[in-house]
């Protein structure tokens, strides 16, 4: 497609480096996208986000079409002018968030009729209205309409939901239409189930698209199981593209995400954890809220150069988070957010050295110590 | 005091235009400054602050006291590093906010007694320690310890608080001591008295203080009543020393408290409005919740440089209000602020000019239109 292509630069085992062009920036992959649920991630200017590395965000169709509205949003120019930001954004396509937020669900094959539960109004999402509301967005990279299997699945419920969302991928690539400089991504469902995923993914690249995701996993299988299921499906889908695992996760999911071939994720986590006084360090996950750290003048990263470990020492955030002060939650979002581009910058260095297993062990040494202390 | 001067540049009937130049930075007077209750401006960085113009913040010796905690402050080597604001800091003694949210108050002689509202500890302030507070947090201006005199208050009442807190002015005198480039600030009493306010400048010019403090406004008895006072009791303090009103206030109440002498000023309304959703313009005050925003393109104020004002829609702001998200109250926290300053700068500047009562009659006039569809 004009104006979004997929480079790879180099490869380290199945784990890939390289850069997706669209007309609103690149974007170095393996890629970590941080979440701007409604038109924001949450206690961060755009500019801060930016700062960070991030080379482009993730907006959620549901939340959006709900509030303030596509429509709406469209009719101001748009969700980058919207919320300020001007490199790429990617929209899920609201079919998972429907299916676990919203109340009175009904999923019929045309699509899924729900209740918003903002304010209970009647809503429709199916594959045409899911494209119709991300180009709406703007959106640069779009998600086809698919059903997020639910985890477990017996094999019959897995083949049917995975049919499903192949019959939507096809009616949500029509409905895309042409729309150079915008991509839409196909999603491989299939549960843990190899022959289901394989099907899938031949479907896929019969109907074609400009990247893949791997759906369906990050919802409660486990990391074990994840990681199973990424050990072969990633291999299914085409080599020349960009691979995508949706909602996706913890640094050590990550790390072990892009060891299996996939180039581009998302989580709350970084920036949820910021709210609750959680930090993520190359020791591990740090709780501020405990009490050892009221009288620490050290920062918390002295290697991070983040606002939270440039000017303030752990008592401070301490004092922050137990105080329930905004600043608490910004300083660690943004932290928080800092790391997890850190960690992707090391993961991209390390793969064009070929040095990502070293890499890779370094850092679960360290995350395994869980010792701050030596920060 | 050394380090420590106050020089008038301008006066334009009873308004003065100066600076105060201390170790840390120059304040600009008439000066506002945005509050910091527990060491941070809520929902803004300092550098953030710092470019609104601000030149000094407040701390409030009650609530830091009680946590993080003024020694531990100290050991971490002072609330301007703590909190990463190297300028300025004034704090008040305590005495206000431990009469208004401490638990089972009891005052005597010697001071105040009282639970936390935190922890529900037994905690106590005195003159003598709260000047110790404040000497530990690093304060760079220092209030005497003062009973803010309740209101209505008949005039026997007043008077005893109003000598109560002249003894505890020269308690807090003497403890202060001598602190080359830190400066003690006393406080005038006499409620709505003009007999007990000259009485109560006259015993702190006794003592002497580096600058002085209208008190006991600000406390519900309204526009027209604390108006009344200021026409008379800044006039009884030294012309040749900055003159402080605690509390203060509307943008309204700030012009009319200079048009009266007074030089500098606080209050949480600037911050406390932009968390729920209130943004002060030149016309007056807009409630960016209102429904009338939902759909507007223009920003807040285009005339205003800051983040809000620059970057985003009077929609986008109305969406995150709405939708209670964190960005909301940080760029209306950053908006409200800016306008603040901005204010004091035009203020400083008509004085200057010998063009205060134009530029009031002009300012109010914008206000009273409340009509920022002309903004």
């Amino acid at each position: 497609m004009a104006g979004f292509t997929y480079r790879r630069l180099a490869c380290d085992g199945r784990a890939r480096t390289g850069v997706i062009t669209t007309p609103r920036g690149e974007i170095r992959t393996p890629a970590f996208m941080p979440v701007g649920t409604a038109a924001t991630v949450k206690a961060m200017h755009p500019e801060q986000v930016r700062a960070t590395g991030a080379d482009i965000l993730l907006g959620n169709t549901y939340h959006l079409m709900l509030r303030p509205g596509a429509e709406r949003i469209a009719r101001l120019g748009g969700l980058h002018r919207f919320m300020g930001w001007d490199r790429p954004i990617l929209t899920d396509s609201g079919g998972f968030q429907v299916m676990s937020l919203a109340g009175l669900r009904k999923l019929t094959e045309e699509g899924v009729t729900f209740k918003s539960h903002i304010d209970g109004a009647r809503q429709m999402l199916s594959p045409e209205r899911s494209m119709e509301i991300q180009r709406l967005l703007g959106s640069d990279i779009v998600m086809a309409f698919d059903e997020c299997t639910p985890f477990p699945a017996d094999e019959g419920v897995a083949a049917q939901s995975m049919r499903l969302s192949m019959r939507w991928a096809q009616r949500s690539r029509d409905a895309f239409g042409d729309r150079p400089g915008h991509a839409l991504f196909g999603i491989q469902q299939g549960s843990v189930f190899p022959d289901q995923r394989a099907e899938s993914a031949e479907a896929l690249r019969a109907i074609g698209f400009d990247g893949y995701a791997v759906g369906g996993l990050a919802v409660g299988e486990g990391q074990a199981a994840m990681l199973g299921v990424l050990d072969y499906a990633p291999g299914m889908l085409p080599e020349d593209k960009p691979r995508y695992l949706m909602g996706v996760g913890k640094p050590d999911d990550i790390l072990g995400a892009v060891e299996r071939g996939i180039d581009m994720m998302d989580c709350v986590l970084p920036t949820r954890s910021g709210r609750t006084g959680q930090a993520f360090t190359r020791r591990g996950a740090v709780n501020l809220r405990n009490a050892r750290h009221a009288d620490d003048p050290r920062p918390l990263d002295d290697g991070c150069g983040c606002p939270a470990c440039r000017g303030y020492s752990r008592a401070y955030l301490h004092h922050l988070t137990r105080a329930g002060e905004i600043l608490g939650l910004m300083l660690l979002t943004a932290h928080n957010l800092q790391y997890y581009q850190d960690l992707m910058g090391g993961i991209r260095a390390a793969i064009t050295d070929g040095a990502l297993a070293p890499f890779a062990a370094a850092t679960r040494e360290g995350w395994a110590t869980g010792d701050i202390e030596r920060l």
